[in-house]
């Protein structure tokens, strides 16, 4: 065996991270009877990441893709899930995911904890093609749920979200992908245009 | 835009497979509030693939494992989970399975409806490293689950499951990982002290 210690480790990491199908995002999946947690919408990007690769604008190392989306959320097993437009939760939300990343990944063998580690931060930071692309699909998933959902546009009308909030949000669609940004800012005027949204400002 | 068409087909796909957040399998979350669904389950496997890599047999092409896991239990959109022990369930499995199969990955574009049957059927068969690789992390997980969570053994003792059927379960294990089998066995051992699954016949 490689090294028992080593895989007692890992067999920690993976029990710990099962709390993140208790942590509920303010998306419904399509049939409406619930919202989303947030395994299963890691699930759902991972599966995304390989599919849509090819309308990422710059070339994309798609399997670090894979990994960013499958554990960008662990950290919320500590720190909650914070609405996109929650903007008093996001003032302290990067403490409370640093100190909750180092916590879970720390269970983790050193070599993987580093690099576990480096991964959540290049997501966090979206600086590298990877992250923008990665990004780009964790904020067009949600607002697909949203228009496609039995529940359609129930995240936007519960919050009262405005139209210039959810195009702000979506311009980081266009900082991973052209093509996704296009096809959301389109979902984004139908959305509008069937009440889910309420009308632009001074239209 | 690359292809308006494609993306739309692979949207199409991507909602689809949404309804996988609704398949119930019999394993509970380590929190014993409810059974895990397949979208929870396979992000969970996805997870396991990359940080056990290592304690595979033979080595693996490691994204290639991640994508197998991520897929595997689409089919059960239409199929349904078929229990492990349920050996009824099995007849007829294969068949509703491949129908599904053609039927989901079916309304991809055809170059990726092509290469995700293909991945399903390798996952199914159980050939290469990779398959034997990520069915042994199919088989794990839920044990692990099963001894772990607050409902300790409740999916043995619900269905009735037999200490043998569970050690001829986890030779799956074994065939990609001696590592992980040798775990699972001492578990399954446990599991048997601590009163989970019933002691062997004639001991």
């Amino acid at each position: 065996m490689r090294s028992l210690d080593d895989l007692l480790k890992q067999l920690d990491f993976i029990l710990e991270i099962d709390r993140l199908k208790s942590v509920y995002r303010q998306t419904f999946i399509l049939s409406g009877e619930r919202t989303e947690n947030d395994a299963e919408h890691s699930w759902h990007l991972a599966v995304m990441a390989f599919l849509l690769a090819e309308h990422a604008d710059e070339e994309v190392d798609v399997p670090r893709v894979m990994k960013m989306v499958l554990i960008h959320d662990i950290v919320e097993i500590d720190a909650g899930d914070t609405f996109a437009y929650d903007s008093a939760g996001h003032r302290d939300k990067e403490l409370r995911e640093r100190e909750a990343a180092e916590r879970i990944f720390g269970l983790l063998p050193e070599g993987q904890r580093a690099q576990m580690l480096q991964i959540w931060r290049e997501f966090e930071e979206r600086e590298t093609p990877e992250a923008r692309f990665a990004a780009a699909l964790d904020c067009l998933q949600p607002v697909l749920l949203n228009y496609h959902s039995r529940r359609a546009g129930r995240t936007w009308t519960d919050h009262d979200v405005q139209y210039r909030q959810v195009v702000e949000r979506i311009e980081r669609i266009r900082d991973g992908s052209g093509d996704l940004w296009e096809f959301a800012r389109q979902l984004v005027r139908d959305a509008v245009q069937k009440g889910y949204l309420p009308e632009p400002d001074g239209s």
